[in-house]
């Protein structure tokens, strides 16, 4: 029987400000990333959305990010491995002591934004983070993007891995995202995102936007917090894989 | 036989800057307090500090502050408990996310700068730090002020604690430290430093200002690491100890 | 005939993150009050907002506030007067930047938040703050509190001031506001607020909460800007002000 | 008759932290790039060393950096030209806050580290630059590599230039520095880079690692002003140069 986890971004405000319904979204979800204060979340935000994800009793992931609250962490860095390596090391602990704290545990790590895209592509950035995770916590899930250097990096180091694909994006024939400045990058249509994501997960198979089926492997899907149609999207979503007869269960059930 | 723990500030540089004798003074204490990237310190110095204290087999503390890079943590902010327990719970996680990484064990936390005269005299700020220690990881020792409302707050909640003097203050008869605003705050002479600090730790008393000896409970003594002399200092003190019997431990191993 | 200014501040997201109906507000006040970077406002919203605010010519000031970027500004720091004038001169400074280089001309300073109350109570603060303002360019008008030591400050320096008042707040007999803590320190009804700003711009009196009118001097009026009911509450009193016979113009042009 | 401006980093400290020499090496230039908050500097540190150039009658630049202080500000961030524009705009009119209100005159504009660097081959962030500098000020003089493309945004938009070479670094033939990771990027040897700075000026020309002279204008020079021989090395250059019969002087006197 086929089983998915259905994650989503998550406590990216930073003081009076708030991005997303978190909460709302949260009634989706299996997994979430939460935001630890870099390119979003502060203290605060931190400890609330632990606390929320764990009375919905959902996966608890950190979500590190570059240091640039201003650009929300989406502009690359030119940083050493070793900063990167420090840089998660540094996120993966704040949060894991709310999660502490509160009574939880941390299910896995999902580079956020810029890094998450330099994770996939630079080898040198997805062994260092790789090693962050598995030295702070070798039971910890690394989610990547399916196919990417971060899950080979995560795998070579005896990591658990979660390969995540997306319900609203396209992909290119080698397997990459179409970049979100090509006009056909987004899938707005909630119909056909739910058919997308269906069949990479059943099938393992994507349809590029050069027309060829391309194999895909699916463990996590990403479901986007923020727009207006944020939650009914993902509640479309869980209606079709479910129609579907998909299981969606938290990654640390399965993986 | 009589026995103390020697405690520093350190590893508090940011990105390019520097401050102190990090490695010189880790040659005399037997525990360090670590900055953890809000009042100074950053994840590279973080990582590099924990290293160079697990090699040196020295007692590893967190040290959080105000969220005030600035002001070196040193102005007071009139942040609610909640935000105290929010940002000490984010410190402790970062810096201890190095220690677990690293192999190590974190033995306390002490609270920096104003942070720190605030948990002294604000009970409810106190309470709130205590808390996050207890709540993040029971066997953490607290240091705290000697007589301190912070010190009465982690015996409170069943934390163990760790009574801290310093060498080179002076005290008023009602135990509190003579303010750095007056004249007679600092003591310049390491002899009488010297001095003051063994007794202290043998009898439990202090000459105050007004002339009058007060009881005073000294467990961990703080060393300044900052300054031309304080590795010179450190030096000095440690000599007078071992000269008077006085057994130099890390915290955790006698408290 | 009477003429008031009406202000708003305004401008306070940060990178991703937006706070209030700007482009709206903007169609009621007279003057806006531009977050500078330190409580909230970047680079990018600085030059977005002085260039709303010329296309609908407002009078524009410079809104310096604490730095707090999570607090909002919000939390009353122990900074020295030397720290308020160098915070308060880098602002300006930086505001400024964005006005000239759009062919626009800086018209007020109001500090924002805690500063502003901190300005309004101790003296050494609102002397500070009246030089850095008088120094970067006297020709600025000084909005403070009505009644406050902010005020004085300026006036004594040789500074145009614009005494404020606040239409949604009530007053205390001895002239200050109700502190937020208190059960009745806002007023929620529009029609209420639009009678005792109209009564203090043209009467010169209000009356406290103690059930006394005190005498109080109406120049700019200061709008919230967040919440849900911001612009019809700034609708209600442009429309009750405008009833009354009073004149709404920028403070520059009466002050 | 020869003339060059020579020019310094300062000004670079941050809160608690010192970086440099600053006082001591404002003997020996004539112009100084002063840090505006994002990479280094702090409103204390801004007004104090804008005072300092005044008494020593240096010509002052402001001197933007991207918004890592974490880094330095040598980390190249992928930003947009807007983005560039933006923040160059806020620190040059940040620390013009301080030069206007200390009675002086901003002399030159220079981006700092990986800005300097981007601007130097990215067009379009050089021409952002040159926009902010012009419609802040159009008197300012634009500071810049010898050669780039900045000097030609400059130009392009009116502004006078200030093409840069630098004592102690080395040339490829096509007129770029060697990077920093080549071997023979630096010239340590004093006298060396007296000579090549001397010809630089007097014959408008460097000898290339690759043994090739090239063409290279020189009308300010870069000394670095950290490190322990910054001091000895600026002294020098300023007897090497004035021996040539090299007149020195602030840009803003003969640019």
């Amino acid at each position: 029987m086929n089983v998915v986890d259905l994650n989503c971004d998550i406590g990216e405000g930073f003081g009076p400000y708030r991005i997303g319904n978190d909460a709302e979204l949260m009634n989706f979800v299996t997994s979430v990333n939460i935001a630890c204060g870099f390119h979003g979340g502060d203290p605060r935000i931190m400890r609330e959305t632990v606390q929320l994800a764990l009375e919905k009793n959902i996966g608890i992931g950190a979500h590190p990010g570059l240091p640039d609250l201003n650009g929300f962490g989406r502009r690359e860095m030119n940083i050493s491995p070793q900063e990167a390596y420090d840089l998660v090391i540094y996120q993966i602990g704040a949060l894991d002591g709310f999660v502490r704290s509160e009574g939880g545990k941390l299910q896995h790590v999902k580079p956020h934004g810029a890094l998450y895209n330099m994770a996939a592509k630079n080898g040198a950035i997805a062994k260092a983070i790789a090693e962050a995770v598995y030295k702070i916590e070798p039971e910890l899930i690394l989610f990547g993007l399916s196919g990417s250097e971060l899950i080979g990096a995560g795998q070579k180091i005896g990591l658990r891995t979660g390969r995540e694909v997306f319900a609203d994006r396209t992909y290119c024939e080698d397997g990459s995202l179409t970049p979100r400045s090509e006009a056909n990058s987004l899938i707005h249509d909630a119909a056909e995102a739910v058919k997308q994501v269906t069949r990479m997960v059943t099938e393992g198979t994507v349809k590029s936007i050069q027309g060829v089926d391309i194999e895909i492997k699916a463990e996590t899907i990403c479901l986007h917090g923020d727009g207006h149609q944020a939650v009914f999207f993902a509640k479309r979503v869980v209606e079709g894989l479910t129609l579907a007869g998909i299981n969606l269960k938290s990654a640390g059930h399965f993986l």
